[in-house]
C-alpha cells in the first residue's frame, strides 16, 4: 500500500543503528512533509559523504580532495605522541577533551574475538612505516583502546609490536567515572582506581 | 576539525526527529564506514523521496508519474466510506489493523490553536468536490482525529460542514485502551467508556 520510494527509504534506513523500522517510517513522512529545499539539502548533505576518504596516515575521514585530515595537515599538533583508538566518535570523545594535542591512529573496529583483521594490521604497518619516516620513534604511543577483555589483548599485542619505536608505551588510566559510584564499581575497576590514587 | 561535509551532514540530520547532534555525528561515521554500494543504496532510498507527490484525491503520498495513490486507485476500496485523518501515519495505524476498506483524507497537522489554516481548507474542499463527483453524498464520513481538545474542535467543525454530505458522520470510539488500567485512566475516559460500554 505504501509507495515503491516509500518502502525502499524504510527499508534501507531501518538497518541503521537506533533506528529500525517504526522511526523510519516516522522519518519518511516527516522528511516528505518537509519542504523541498530543505530534503534537497539533506539529501545533499547525505550524498556529501561519498566526497570524503581516509587520510593515509591516521585513517580519518578527510575530504578527498585534501592530502592529509585536518588533524595530520595541523602543524600546531605534536608529531611525536600517537594516540591509536578503535574508532572515529573515540577521536571525537578525545578531542573534546581538548587535553590531546598529538596525533592519531584509528585502527578500525576491533572483531569480538580472534586477533586483528587485514584492515588492522594495514594500519599499524602504515604507523610504523610513518614513525620510520619520522626519525624511527616516538616520545609517547597511548594505547586507547577500550579497557574490555579484547581491548585488553588488542592492546597488549600493539604493545609488543611497538616496544623500541616509542620512548612510552601508555594506557588511559583506570578509575571510578566521574559521578560513578563506588559502591557500585565492579572489583576490577575499584583496584585500579586503589592502585592508580592520587 | 571535522570535515566539512561531515559537519553538514550532522548539521542537517541532528534536526531531523528523535536524532539530535549525537545520534548524527554516530549515524555519520556508520554510514562512512558502509561499503561505497551500500552508502549509495541509502542516498539513493533518500533521493527517491523526491519522486513522490500528494495524491490529488487524498493528500497520501503517491510516485509522481502514478495518477492516483494506490488506495484511491484500488478499485476494492469502499469509495463511499472515507477516514479523515490528520496524519500520514494515522492512515498508516489505521490500515494496520485491518478492519478498514474505505478511502481516506489526509487532513494535514493541525495547528496547536486557531482554527484550520489554507491548507486544511484545500483539502476539505477538494474532498467536497469528490463527493460531489460521486453522486453527492457519502455512506459515512469518520473523523478520525485524536481526541485531544483541538481534534474535537476541529471534528466538530468539519461534522458541520459535511452535514447533509454523508448519512452518517462518526467518530473513533473512545475508551479504555486495550492493555490499560481502568485505576489510571482519567476521568473523560472512564466516563466515555462507561457510555459506550457492550
Amino acid at each position: 500500500m505504501l509507495p515503491a520510494s516509500i518502502k525502499k527509504f524504510i527499508e534501507g534506513f531501518s538497518k541503521l543503528p537506533s533506528l529500525g523500522p517504526r522511526l523510519a517510517t516516522r522519518l519518511a513522512f516527516y522528511l516528505l512533509n518537509l519542504d523541498r529545499a530543505e530534503l534537497a539539502s539533506l539529501i545533499d548533505a547525505l550524498g556529501g559523504l561519498k566526497r570524503l576518504n581516509r587520510c593515509p596516515r591516521c585513517f580519518f575521514f578527510k575530504e578527498a580532495n585534501a592530502a592529509l585530515c585536518t588533524i595530520c595537515a595541523n602543524p600546531a599538533r605534536a608529531t611525536g605522541t600517537i594516540a591509536v583508538v578503535e574508532r572515529e566518535t573515540d577521536l571525537l570523545a578525545i578531542e573534546k577533551t581538548g587535553k590531546f594535542g598529538g596525533q592519531y591512529l584509528i585502527l578500525g573496529e576491533l572483531p569480538e574475538k580472534g586477533i586483528f583483521e587485514s584492515t588492522h594490521k594495514l594500519r599499524l604497518a602504515a604507523l610504523k612505516r610513518h614513525i620510520g619516516e619520522g626519525g624511527g620513534h616516538l616520545k609517547e604511543l597511548i594505547i586507547a583502546l577500550s579497557p574490555t577483555s579484547f581491548g585488553d589483548f588488542a592492546a597488549d599485542v600493539i604493545g609488543q609490536e611497538f616496544k623500541g619505536l616509542a620512548e612510552k608505551i601508555t594506557r588511559l588510566g583506570r578509575g571510578i567515572p566521574t559521578g560513578g559510584e563506588i559502591e557500585f564499581a565492579d572489583e576490577e575497576t575499584l583496584s585500579s582506581a586503589l592502585e592508580r590514587r592520587s
